[in-house]
């Protein structure tokens, strides 16, 4: 746990929390990664927070959302990382007072310790900026992890549409279920966080002053945009299942072709060889001196044949 | 049936109903379980209650939603329980008047079963809360239902997703159907609740007091994140069912690919026995001491190299 | 024609209309039954109704709506009847005024039937009612009807789920496409009257007192539940045609699966006929004393193992 | 072009226009059919439209809108036409002052000649009705021509289901099409208009009186009839499609069935012969004086016997 | 870059921006192609323009949005080009005050290129032209560029239903494919456009004069015209890729058909061979002197006679 008082950025113990929360003139930034439920209990009993956000916080899981308590806010939002080609959701609960904000995580994020890196570094040039430009660092920062997901998810997707044309391979079938999946995760979370976003810019009386206000209208168009582009991808996604389906059912009629055809060759075949083997008592073709040969040429003569006019047709 | 004055507990008889609602200064919870006409008759009696209301609990089977009269609310809620794999709703009338709660439903409940326990247990320290809380623990309870079951389906879903490799089974395609089923009754029950929640929060006076509105908030916010997860995996288990579509088709291609591969191995060993059972006079094999094993290896290097070629091309 | 003076009702003649609805304390109820067009201006006139409403009652087939008129509302609104099968909407519109209501359709009705029974018998005592109270009887009535078309609906429905297993029956098909008619019929008619219930609930004057208003906000939640289970129906009607797309192709597999196999078995026993009916000189089997019986039992052998194979492998 | 005066309608020339314009207690309506370029220019100089306007009405394809200008509004709206099976929709552009309606279409509308043989006819009679209701009756007639097409798309609709049957026929693919495009047609142009209807009824401070209003409010119910049978329409087509695919693929299961039971049967046959034509020396049946007769009986009651099995299990 | 003062359209270097700036009452319009983040830093110093706004014109991919600042407008647009036969979406990034507009884009426009010529040309005339008529003319001739690329689109999506009967190709797939791609990519840039035109027409103050006011709602118009036409298209290529499934399903039936039909005529002439090749000691044709042409005759008598059953029901 590092929180962060306006002045130099230090490591603080819990136990001197209490002392840092009454100077009202510091900015506290206080980051708990992966609390135990007694911190949780410890830290909001500090800081006098509702029971049924500290219960949120403990179960995890939250919908994107902001509750507005007497003197703070309540914020659920999401970071997302890679890992193993696996997208994952990662909660951020945060509590954002006038004079502080109070994060909890359940393991390390990039995004945020990139931003406690740029807090620490410019703690003095950071000196009087308000705690609402601290909450737009940390949730810009989330926001912008999801372009890089949506990115590969792009570039999936094309593959996808390019690999169409291997009709029905179980694997891809599955690609496009998994990235399907991702979709809807992202979805699920950036959806409601556009919402967070706009309780915030509309909130009356306003929650922060116009100069921050820019910077959260900011980050609500890049929410937009990644909600746009969620949509347009499940869109796109769902035709390349239904294109997929077609695909399958078009190599199917082509192998029946190919197939079929190969019969009926084999077929045409058997019957030359079915009809010299008829026991006539006059069958001139048998006494011949190159009647074995004859009957094998014409079996190849008709083959090639059927070979050619199935070729003209398109079937082989 | 028990009903709970606001001092302990108590098993309290239909006769002295009267008496203990002319107490205004006391919380007072009746509970009727699977009650029969003439009891809601009386107890609608009792408290005044509309005939319109009264009829909805008798019939039963009414949407979510709150009623507001002239001093009391009307609100149908919904429990879910999962009995030999099926998921089931069950309905939960409620009357709150200022100072009483009047619950009705067909059979025990294990939510309701539980809060009375509680209730019970704390009744001193309970007592000087509102009826507002006496609700807001009923209805969490009955919506903490609603998690467990998602869960489940959550998991089943993910099994479907797994199994569609065994592409087209009939069970794989009803347990589709019945999970389709199972979330369209959540979907039909969470939704209306959500708008139920959502009056009980903005309505104008306010029903309950700052305090106690922010559970309710929290409860409006568990309903959403109901019907969020209940449209994800709607949407998931569609894909399912195109997917499956999709491997059922592909799984045709396979079988069609492997059965037409054997049939034209079987066809062209039939032709080399076709072509040695010809009657031409002059077939030089046909006098070979060594003619009839050299026919039978014919046929098994045939055999043999197309199905080295079929292996090559993928079909077998 | 029967008309209902706030009296005892009485079957009134046309000719007596004039005069009783100078009767301005009496609440009036006329019903046309199949009216011809003389009969339509007739009323009309009498009543001072606006051409543009008549014309609608004379052309028939109008959306549910609500149009407000100086001093009378006019109503269209639809009941439900099953026949042979076959759902049908029948069209009832009304005339609602400050002391009468009138209402034209082309048939008799049993709601209407029942109503009128009901007013009849209940003259008295129903004496002090408002034309409001009557209006709600109807539309109660009529909207009543709705839910054991439904019923009938889900029950089809259902039954479909299970017979989902009898894969791509053509009957199957039409009655999945006849269920979505009969359910868009509903929806067509329940949507819009739906927004009628709205409009006369939140109409600014209200148009009923707040007595009566509980009947019709009561009303508005039966139709809510009526659309509501409409689009259930009309989801899982859409989900079994996708899942009988499947089963089609599903049971295509099982059938391609097993027709090839037994091509296989036969061309297996056939190739064995082949061979022996090669005329080569040296065959040893061919002079054996039990060769014949040898070969046939050759045959048995190679299909039972055949079938055997094709049995583990779940092919048969 | 005829323009009419409200005395007696009368054909009046371009040139007189200047002169009509100026007098105030007539209402005029100007309609200009096939216009070239500079009559529009003209026309708009002489009634000083905005150049906006009339540019819309010079390239046409505008989507139906009303765009309100200081003294006039400009509305867009269509009249739909069938001709060699095909709905095709013709554009009108309306500008509506006070005291002159000037419309505007590329060629002879049956709607419009049928208003305006109206207008003639009652000219004296409608001598005294407002610029509103010449507009209403326009708007009307042109609604008016929806609900043949309608009508038409209907039957085909129904047809189709029953053809659903034949299925898979490109024919019926292609109509479906077809109907989707034309339904698509119609609610492009009906979509629009109903909001142009509201924005007419709505518009504050109203443009016309509360005598016309009620007018445009009937104008408005029907276009919301159109809308909504539009897309049911749709929905039942797009069921349709997807019932045909089905059916597609049920009438390639009962031709896979069909066609293999006989392949099977006549390989059943092929084996008889071929065991006959097996050169075993110790075969008694080949010495039998009926040997022959008995194998082609043989065969005969194998192919009966199949044919029967077949039959039973509902594959022939 | 070329800036246009409004005097005569003159070309500019970045140093003398700063002098122009404070002619108040000059309208300038700087337009900036290809820029380096340096020059964009540089013009936003000269102009105070905002660091975020200045980010997402130096990162680009933004999506279309309107940002107000204190005194300047800041607006993001696409427009549209074709080259190579692929649509691609060109982002134009507009910084809107009271007596300038500052454009920045990543390369030559033909649309800008195109208004600066007018400009440039009509200066003088232009010269008592509010900025709000530059931004008018600029968006304008940037929506302009939509409509081609429909047509096209339009055309080209005929063009598909037509080769529908060319079942399943995949380059027919491959086509939908990507003009579903490219519908998707117009909406995602018309879709927020619109919402664009929105606010600057709604915007309380005014941003503009009534009579500018005209020509935005003019615009408006048309990209209503455009969301309108984009969702049309992507409905009917939603149903042409459904009708393309079913073609290709029917087309196997056919496949299906006709090959099997040529097997079952060539297993029978097989079985006639196979007859006449049984070694029975008593078979009277094979003794007659026109057995064998016999046997050949009846060979094509039975294949004449099966491809004329064949061709009656269909299936040839």
């Amino acid at each position: 746990m590092h929180s962060s008082p306006n002045g130099p950025v230090s490591e603080t113990r819990l136990e001197d929390l209490s002392e840092l929360i009454t100077e009202k003139q510091t900015t506290i930034w206080v980051d708990v990664v992966g609390p135990t439920p007694e911190e949780i209990a410890r830290i909001g009993e500090e800081f006098h927070f509702h029971p049924l956000a500290l219960e949120d916080v403990a179960r995890g899981g939250q919908r994107p959302k902001v509750d507005q308590y007497d003197d703070y806010q309540f914020i659920v939002f999401y970071g997302l990382t890679i890992s193993a080609d696996r997208c994952q959701s990662r909660e951020v609960d945060i509590f954002l007072g006038k004079h502080y904000m109070v994060t909890f995580h359940a393991s390390d994020l990039p995004a945020i310790a990139q931003i406690a890196e740029r807090w620490r570094a410019n703690a003095a040039k950071l000196g009087n900026h308000s705690v609402g430009f601290l909450l737009h660092s940390l949730l810009d920062a989330l926001v912008d992890e999801y372009f890089p997901v949506l990115d590969d998810i792009a570039e999936r997707s094309e593959n996808l549409e390019e690999a169409i044309i291997l009709a029905g391979q179980p694997t891809l079938q599955a690609e496009i279920l998994r990235l399907r999946r991702e979709l809807l995760l992202i979805r699920r979370v950036a959806g409601p966080e556009r919402d967070v976003m706009n309780v915030l810019i509309r909130r009356d009386p306003p929650l922060f002053g116009s100069k921050e206000m820019v910077y959260f209208q900011d980050l609500f168009d890049h929410l937009l945009r990644v909600t746009d582009t969620v949509d347009i991808y499940r869109d796109m996604l769902s035709s390349v299942l239904d294109a997929n389906l077609s695909m399958v059912s078009y190599t199917l009629n082509v192998v029946v072709k190919r197939l079929t055809s190969y019969s009926i060759i084999l077929m045409s075949i058997s019957i030359i060889a079915g009809i010299y083997g008829m026991n006539f008592v006059y069958m001139p073709e048998l006494d011949w001196r190159w009647g074995y040969p004859f009957a094998l040429g014409l079996m190849v003569a008709i083959a090639t044949a059927e070979v050619g006019i199935f070729r003209r047709i398109g079937w082989l």
